[in-house]
């Protein structure tokens, strides 16, 4: 038996994360809940000390308990609040179940479609996430296992929102033709109604951060939108400010006032961080972020994809 | 001699900072460029891989060349363009040199006073950091080795403006008494010109993290001055959103358009981080923040000090 | 949902240890099976990738399940195979219950006392160590929750091997008083039949750490038994090389070809590290190590103990 | 400026090194000497805090300032001693140097051909390690730049010791090939005087990790040579205890006395490490290590290559 230590001194359990090659986050663990690995990926659920319960997918935090909020309500209220009446919306990817249960508290949604093509993390999920059991349950959702440009290509069916809310274009990850001009003009806007509204989550939009692929997601919607409204907010547990782009061919421009108001009528329950100034504030980029954006030139094709750090399967795979 | 591994496969030597005592942010190194130890604290500076050569001072990180322009743009130049006229300056702390750099790019600026407590610091900083040298040489520079507080109030002269680039309020740190009620009443208005401007640096300002210091940094400064603008802005480096509060007596109300107009005239050079757009986007802060701040009650006495993580000399030098 | 990173790149979660200040040793986590507070200590059980389960202490690694006989049979085995005819022992510590089982091993025993003042890491260790369930059902065993030393004072009966499976001797460490030349003589030696032997785990006797408490250590036993034996053997899971001292009155000579024939007639099962020759080598130290030890003029008393790295919970509550 | 920590509280720079994918071992670090990437391999000399200057290649640690003369020690000595009158020494590798340092210590030594691959990393040792400067100067040293196989392939001359200071046998590496039978039969035999001796660091031989390549290296000699010797020690800065083998096809029997007696006749100064006891020990193989090399059945060949964790630099070209 070996000597005591200070107590309480330093914590022991950690999860840790490469953000990049040269950049680690480490976080304090209570717990390990859950690990395992689906047909697609590698997936963990864990208890940390600073963030709660995080969802960790192939080595990348997706989603922790404390913050994700932040995420999930950007990615949903300013897309539901700049339409007119939002009453059914198509998700692709969303399978952990938060961006259902933001949508499902808006009042006008009649359908969600969520269109996940992991079933398993999606099970998985729907276990181990209470914060998101209601939403699962709801009987306005729908749920399908597949992938979201089949799917899209499939259905008849148009929708007033329709929201990316998909792993980043990774090279040989499974989502990054998902990213591209031609994903857009032959896939989605086909499936939007009249007035309809595309959002999507876009990746790090941090200072520097925001050239992997935030401006080349914006300038690849700008060429198949009227109007495209970028916007960030920094996310703790990410390390990082984050970014998500709204773009539709109707005009995109609600005061803080109108958002508040329209907040009031539709949304059941409070929000945690999105308000009319909040958001105000998201969609004002800062100079340096606002000025890339501006002289951005390249456009995601399938031949020109650019990729954030990391690689997915396919990449590796590939490899072997 | 052991076997070889894979060339390049992980970086191998790292610096690695306890931002709370979950939480830890990692840097690859590329070198240690000079340690050493000043009467009052331990300072390193650091060539790191994502963030260029980085100052720290007693384990935490002070300021990164790749980002430290975002916190000095954001401390000096919101209450230099918000004030009609600047012409003197005073600095609490500010021994980097950084602050005084981006002061003496204000034309109007004749004279610029800096008060740091710790000469070594100082001097390292003048040593090391070629992007200051410049600075530490111009002839409007007065640079004073005394404690703040001594200095504001031995000295008869009066200021436009007053910068607080002081460490955070920390039990037993050299700086918590410099962010009392009674020492903005007692050292700093006096010290201001009519029309001047008090701006400090105010610690994190995330969503979760503006409760140690910056909710209350910003009450304690509505108690004595009529018009208080607190902004923020994520760093990269910190891994973090920061914050600062900007208070004065007179009306402190520009446009972007104002702000930009102000910044052609009289900054030489161009900004990196801070325009009129990004300061519209910096002061109007999210949901949560604004509601916390709003809600403040606490003031900071030397009694009632609130504290960041971490412990400063004074406070160990008791427990030994 | 953030990108997908190189399937299986990295290990994320993480047990980390620093054996000395300037010091670490981390194995990758499967999972932690249980983590807690006892009245005198913080206790969690481990799934590790490289060592299997382990069992840490107040941030200190107890014992791995790869490599836990290792030390066990250290402790265990030589005392008991140099005494002629070993029935009656008794365990200072050793409430994990693995000295216990391979006590039990031997066909001598009929009696082993274990005296561990900690109730529930003995419960701990009962519930979640399947590798000690049967010893700890041995009707043989009788457990006892007290302090070794009130304990040994109280008995009346005599043992013929006492074997201390105590923490390090540290600073404000629950231990210390029960590795001082009063102790090995008021309390240890009354309680040996004649005969008999005492054993003790020694702490780390690596080529430099064997100066921390080993050295010490074996000139204390020096100062009361006629014959001294120190062993050592290295153990993947400290990271080091441990000690241990083993002392009576009677010669404690046997050859290796002894030994093994004693393992042969007197141990149930088969050994996994000890036999003769790994017992001579264990017993020759190296030059360094040999020289140091006969150097030694340091004695264990109440006043001059000596620590190794850390601190316990008595030296804490001290400083809170 | 933000705010101060516990002064010393805790070590911010450290070295970290994978000894497995799920191990890691991990030095504070003082400074970083100097870093750079020769023609086959990245070499760096770090001052860490533990273990003073350590040489890392391709991000494993070969050599630590405190420690190093345990491996070179174990490495030189035993074969020197156990040889007649050793006058001719050829090193394979060795281009740290202190193979060479503890070879011209001999005073029986006339000469000393240390053959290396990478001119690079010879330099960089006789620049920056002083302790063998004196080594680097001696006119018995005669340095060669080539592969170790093609040198003895084509020199005509024999030596009475070989010894083989190359990395482990790495998949990759450029240095598995010097493992085999038939290089032992081919290239290193016939260059051996008659009595001559080979010894060969020979990788980890802990407990678990002897199978790695240790028992197979023990193997693969028996098959060309009458006597081998297999020994080991636990060297700190590795974390592990290490291995050696020694051959021959004249008897290698000394004692322990008879050592000691050679080690005053022949060595100048005094071995740190190395004595007749010290050997005596690291010759004696604990139970587990002794089975398995016992029951090992693997020969290297150029087609059945045993490999440890890491892979070399032919490997990762493969790859890319």
């Amino acid at each position: 038996v070996k000597g005591l230590s200070l107590k309480g001194y330093r914590k022991s359990c950690w999860y840790e994360e490469e953000i990049e090659e040269n950049l680690r986050w480490s976080f304090a663990l209570n717990s390990i809940l859950h690990t395992g690995a689906t047909q697609y990926q590698e997936i963990a659920l864990l208890d940390t000390k600073p963030f709660g319960k995080a969802l960790v997918i192939d080595g990348k935090l997706q989603s922790a308990e404390v913050d994700e909020f932040i995420y999930h309500e950007s990615l949903v209220h300013p897309a539901l609040l700049h339409h007119p009446n939002p009453k059914t919306i198509f998700i692709m990817g969303g399978g952990e179940g938060s961006t259902a249960r933001e949508l499902l508290r808006h009042k006008t949604v009649d359908k969600v479609v969520m269109c996940d093509i992991d079933e398993e993390v999606v099970e998985f999920c729907r276990s181990y996430l209470e914060v998101n059991r209601e939403a699962f349950c709801d009987p306005r959702l729908e749920l399908i296992i597949n992938d979201a440009r089949a799917e899209l290509e499939n259905r008849n069916e148009c929708f007033d929102v329709i929201i990316g809310d998909l792993a980043d274009p990774i090279e040989g990850g499974p989502c990054y033709k998902l990213y591209t001009k031609s994903f857009y003009e032959l896939a989605v806007k086909p499936r939007l109604n009249q007035g309809g509204i595309f959002v999507t989550q876009a990746g790090p939009a941090g200072i520097f951060s925001h050239t992997e692929v935030f401006s080349c997601i914006f300038n690849t919607l700008k060429q198949g939108f009227k109007y495209v409204v970028p916007y960030s907010a920094h996310i703790p547990s990410f390390a990082d400010t984050w970014g998500w782009v709204m773009a539709s061919d109707a005009p995109l421009a609600l005061s803080a006032e109108d958002l508040d108001l329209k907040i009031k009528q539709r949304i059941k329950g409070e929000n945690r961080y999105f308000d009319g100034k909040t958001f105000s504030s998201a969609s004002i980029l800062s100079k340096a972020v606002r000025q890339s954006l501006d002289n951005e030139t390249e456009v995601y094709t399938e031949k020109t994809a650019r990729f954030i750090y990391g690689h997915g399967t396919a990449f590796k795979d590939n490899q072997d």
